[in-house]
């Protein structure tokens, strides 16, 4: 990941003045997040995110998640708010771009999560899930289930064989499985639908920071949990399941969050849409994204590893 | 630019280990300085730079940087000391490069820099040099003035002349020129040979910081001052000269470095020279790169219109 849009010191310093922030003493663009331009300002006062939206975030959507936010920062969650200008507005323009000056929280990314981690981080996850229960804002998942037989299509059959040979006849029976057993009629909720360990902050075995909230979306809440399941439960390529790593984070999520005896069953099911919904689009961008571009293509074949897992071992939300 | 070595986490906690610097606390990619992986490290005791020498820096040159940095920080310039581990190590390995632990300066790089801060940068070269003036580390410029011919042809006639029409015959007959004219016989010394803006943090009209002094080499030293001139006087395309900005950077510099009379005269071919030097190497990696590569790649007409400034006004560094 790269920084895509170019904002000079004196344009920085200058969009601080809006603020009661203090004045620049850093800015430092930084390679991180979705495909938004982000930079590491630290000013006489305190240090800040300031992002720049790119094309992936809707300006639209903007209120939505700063909405979402400010209702999880009021619950003591520990996500990054907006920084609110003088007039009281959080969402500005610089460089042609819409932008948001973020708190900066502390904490770094794992790579390999421990139990302890993952259980820390399944709290993070069931406390966000139980303050969200009387938010009231609400964003369609241009994601989710109902979109992945076009993704599918979208790749294209020669495609998808490409990346793995039999790959599409695997999707289309996965889509029919899916279609069939879906199950719609769970609690639906906001959920952040991304949580994967880049946007877990955490300082040793404690979550200091969820971030990068630009999926969050209204959807099935358990498949929040499916998601993250997956993200973390697996080495990165998907060739190895991690039982303790599973046990500790659904322990820490139901610690906080009481799923239903329905949520719990969907779980495998819910678990093997996360794997198809990831290893589409991860397919999608690895066949429109050239090998040379600024974006780092991530390789699909980790989450069809995934799927493959979770077909096989339906009982393994039970252990 | 961009991250090119993907560090982790718990790779950059067991780095800091070595070290008597504190726990991690956070740790981005950052992008910018030449062709490095660089990260901004804050830990429960200060902040750094951590940065992994990529192809362009040899790991048997970091000795003389080392020694460079030292020398000025002894004598109070504001440079970034790399950090020793407990065993006195400042040159480490990690993910397979070279890496070194850096001081973390505040300060921001200015874009369009004021006579103030043009002439602050001068008296900080020329306290640079002062300081330099015992230093017994040497290092041969690897794009000295009799390299620019080969670069040129490396770069080939009809490809510089895509770049602009003509550009092949006006670059051999400056090549000529120089030949003719190049001070060879002026003082040496250690000199930073790319004190471009973004090489300089600023707080208001202070220098907090010289940078990146990977090119750092052996060679004439006003020729370091006319690189800076080159770097600092002129819009970034090249198109304006700024003579407030060119008479501030003198004044400031000669205020703390004494010029003999023979490098005052030979600034305007010095600059000539800076202007072909930075014209060819980004003409080589304009010819070199491909247009969507993870390289921004820099126009060298903006170094094309410097040295036909140059050529036009010889006097100006006597206003």
């Amino acid at each position: 990941m790269a920084v895509y849009t170019k904002v000079s010191a004196e344009q920085i310093d200058a969009f601080l003045t809006r603020f009661d922030v203090g004045t620049l003493v850093s800015a430092k663009g930084i390679a991180e997040g979705v495909e938004n331009s982000n930079y590491l300002i630290e000013t006489t006062q305190d240090r800040f995110i300031l992002t720049l939206y790119e094309k992936r975030v809707d300006p639209d959507d903007l209120p939505f998640f700063i909405a979402m936010l400010d209702h999880l920062a009021a619950k003591n969650c520990p996500v990054p708010p907006m920084i609110a200008d003088r007039n009281n507005v959080k969402i500005q323009e610089l460089c042609g771009r819409s932008a948001c000056l973020i708190k900066f929280l502390p904490g770094i990314s794992v790579t390999v999560p421990t139990a302890a981690q993952a259980e820390a981080t399944g709290r993070a996850l069931g406390d966000m899930h139980e303050a969200l229960k009387d938010f009231t804002g609400t964003r369609p998942n241009s994601m989710n289930h109902d979109t992945w037989r076009q993704l599918a299509k979208d790749c294209g059959p020669d495609e998808l064989d490409a990346i793995a040979s039999g790959l599409h006849d695997l999707v289309e029976s996965e889509l029919d499985h899916l279609d069939a057993h879906w199950p719609d009629d769970l609690p639906q909720s906001v959920i952040h639908a991304d949580l994967f360990p880049d946007n877990v902050l955490m300082l040793d075995d404690q979550v200091t920071g969820l971030i990068d909230f630009y999926f969050s979306c209204t959807d099935v809440r358990a498949y929040d949990l499916a998601v993250t399941h997956s993200a973390w439960c697996f080495s990165d390529d998907g060739s190895q399941f991690d039982a303790n790593v599973s046990t500790a984070l659904m322990r820490g999520y139901l610690e906080t969050f009481a799923l239903s005896t329905q949520e719990c069953a969907a779980l495998p099911i819910l678990a093997r849409g996360a794997s198809l919904r990831f290893m589409l689009t991860r397919a999608y961008d690895w066949i429109n994204t050239p090998a040379d571009a600024l974006v780092t293509r991530k390789d699909p074949t980790a989450f069809l590893k995934r799927l493959t897992f979770y077909q096989n071992n339906p009982d393994i939300f039970n252990r």
